[in-house]
């Protein structure tokens, strides 16, 4: 008679000691990695590019997001051997992404997981998927990683995703009847442009993470779980 | 000057309480889910289907799942209006997928979820990405969920991954060659048959899964993360 | 000025002897097969996997087989290099195949072919086909080979074949809608279970041939043309 | 326990009637076709175009085939509304494809099954599926139709129908080095430019045929079998 | 701050001197080609095939585009090794493409060039480019090259066009109702034919100019802009 | 006998007038466009979003642009509705598109166009196509802008192209190996950022032109040919 698989036995050890921004030790013990994901904490590309000095601006953004969020985005320190890109970078997300107009930041979250989704890229779906999860629900930050396809969602957010997803994967297909859907979902004129805004930028960003293979930090994996 | 983006608050709330077997209560307030991935937990697929009568020995089963696992996984529960259908699958899935010769645990897991990630199929990322988290780690999990070459695998399992996937999407391109390659990386003829026979088996389980809407028990979510 | 075509002449001596249950002889003159396919009937798969026991009920399976079709089919032999997984096999198709509601006996061959048709499995497409033109008629299995499309179909079949192969290429696509055309050309619950699971089940069978160059009994070919 | 499938009894009656060129009586009892694909005798193209007059030459070519095949190849009557396309066709094929200077016609047909194979042409594969069983055998037909990676076939050969597949299904990627590919397998720039031009053709008249539902003569299903 | 893009120079110099067929000189200073696309007037394709002998309608032929043109489309000389094939080439086009009924010279040319931008050909995209641009005008042939989606289209241009690239990238799911849009769109079932074969031609030469390298006479690219 | 294709008329009258930025006027005789592409030069994209207020620093930037290139860029126009936004995609662009490092202006101007192909954005195609051919030649240009492959180009160019087309095509299947191939073309860890960084931005802008249905100068079509 067959067994219960043990996949999920329920009380696995937790293997993962929660990782903090000041023990990036990537070697424990026989010379593996102190916890899952500790390489990732401190080689952020497989680029060797020697660091730039950050302006003060960007010092200043740096302390915050640390005092904020408790660490850096490692997609901000791969920029910083430029500080010229790094601040054209944070701007461009700040004008792009984040000054959305109706869009939530909920709504901003799921496109740029969804879409990170069909190019998966593992920098972008962990970062994403985690906002996701804290902005929503853990289920649902798992359904955009997954299937997005899988949410039951309002026909406002359905709607904004297909655009989302279709200009990612065949953007030579989008025409005016795809812009009228979103209408008709009640976004206007200036949303369309924030959700294909959003869309157009991780799809930027996947393939920039894609290509340096960069590595998310670890601390997204265990939060708002 | 551009705000640290907020998506992964240091402190955010835990918003998910823990399912349990005992209570699938499904509304909370104001006719919201009580907790995210609750509807998972009672609304099993999109099929209205008469439950069956289960024999003693699948009974026994049932019993020993919720005494390991702490609840009942949703597939079996899916299976479980013929009791002729869940007895086959158990068994099926006994000799076919468990019965591996010298494929770890941890790397059927792996293969279910690179295969079912491919697919994009909610439930089976969800219960086997659980799977590699557990028996691997959380940040091997989410890699095999998310983009399998992200991981930094040993040739053994990356030729066993590449196999199982393209398997999975160009099935009529598998040949002499790619066995071949298995065998460069260690495996016996009788590996190639369980990989082959373990990544068969979850582009069966996903296809299922898919066609009616199976829901992963939303307590998968937060485990082993 | 052209000649006519001469690819299918008139009076083509018949090239292929009946292959028999009984002389499974592959080397005819000059070290050339004895029939087209001979190789087929003796070497099954590419995997060396050494032959297992077959308990007293495989046994009489396997007699029953070579009673009623004059031969053991190839996928039977493939797996008895294990008797645990050769009954959980043969038990599963039953159970989750056969044992369909209200689809045809040629509803479930359709299937299997359409699915076989898309993963371009030598195998499946071969010994289901047939089961199409035994079961129904000559042209519609070769149109199941080759192209569903192309067949003259009711709606119900269409839409049950349409649902397959979706199912098939892009599962992770099929949702509520596609449900609901299922049940609008008159399959109940139950049968769109009956569909899910017949295609799931070839896309694993496919998968497994696939992986280990299946060969199908050469007998297959010339049967109900 | 499980019962033989049935799908290929030893002795299912023959279904279909010979089809002859002088009975393409559609109706049987019933208002139901006299026999599988019947109508494919009398209804070639989904279009309706007025017969056109065919030229001495033309007639003449129609009524050898007639002698030499038993039939008309429908692809003749589906040109025959313009003898000037007619004889244009008829031509270019002699040129373009039947005069190929090493090429054997087997692996004219070869090329043809496999190129239409790939775009699932009814017509172009049963016709041309008819012309590798007729010349070569008749389970190397089925391996060109269902998926010649299939087939065991000569250095030559694969490297033949390799070119003329990637040919088909992504063109643009075709360079140098796959040139250099058929010549290192022993074939001339000229041979090269014949496998091109005989998949090219192929190409084609998959399009042609599918663009109008052409249907192939009901005789060539059970011939060379 | 940011400099203007200097992409597009007012005042760029010609730097491409007017080709004419008298001065196929490939080689200009320090073994440069003498101007872009040099090369490509005297190196028709990478195959090297003994020129062959034409006839006298040929010659003829030849003599009468050279007038007309101001040189030989490089396509006919691509054919020129083989008299036969060549005659069979020039007519096949005639009677299949060119003698539609009532499709106009600029529509066949519209087709011509979205088939062969969906299947990346530079030989024919270049040459049916320019046809549009002639006949047509600039922005409309470069829209034709680009993604014809991008033209603003009457109902009819649009419905042949978008059949067109269907019949070209997936023609096995053409069917009944993609002829019956068609036929709305105000096509005759003669139209339709046009249409397929006009697109199926394309989807030959494309082929045979990829297969062989073909290169388009570089004064086609300087025309009609 | 057939005629020689009129495609290519020695003398086709040019049909379009030389826009210039005084003479925006859409409309000529009959309702039809003044010529070709003029709407493009009035109606920027789809969406209506009304005109924002542009900085000094943007109101000189326009200016600039106009002196130089003889019209204002229309991505330009269809940022401007939000001065933040249009001043943060023209750093960004300054700083991770035209900073980079060793890549020339041609080589950034053809990745773009190579990317903007696979693509099919009408906008970006003409824009950076026109690049190509001002500062590479015109052949050169349309090669990018049909299939790259068909250029003859030097080893590191085609290495910078491959790796641009993938990222854009498939960017999850970009690994270190991938890298290692732009390594021994001669590039280093930063020209990998860059060339990673150009390919991202045209995915972006790709993205949000056809989203909102850029459209662009129709001065472009003319320029460099």
């Amino acid at each position: 008679m067959a067994q219960p698989t043990k996949t999920a036995p329920k009380n696995a050890p937790k293997k993962r000691p929660i990782p903090t921004k000041r023990s990036p030790v990537v070697n424990g013990e026989k010379g593996k990695p102190a916890y899952p994901g500790a390489e990732d904490d401190v080689k952020v590309t497989a680029l060797k590019l020697a660091p730039g000095k950050l302006s003060p601006e960007m010092e200043a953004y740096f302390k915050k997001c640390d005092e904020k969020l408790g660490f850096i985005p490692n997609v901000l320190k791969a920029f910083a051997f430029d500080n010229g890109k790094l601040e054209a970078f944070v701007e461009y997300r700040q004008q792009l992404v984040q000054n959305a107009e109706t869009l939530s930041k909920l709504e901003i979250e799921m496109i740029a997981t969804a879409v990170s989704s069909q190019n998966r890229c593992f920098y972008c779906i962990t970062a994403h998927g985690n906002g996701v999860r804290a902005l929503g629900d853990p289920v649902l930050g798992e359904m955009m990683v997954q299937n997005y396809r899988a949410a039951r969602l309002s026909k406002r957010q359905r709607a904004m995703l297909d655009f989302a997803v279709k200009l990612t994967i065949e953007p030579w297909k989008v025409e005016e009847e795809d812009r009228e859907t979103l209408r008709r979902a009640g976004f206007t004129d200036r949303d369309i442009w924030d959700i294909a805004s959003v869309a157009a930028f991780y799809n930027m960003t996947n393939r920039l993470a894609s290509a340096t293979d960069m590595r998310p930090n670890s601390v997204y994996h265990g939060q708002a779980r």
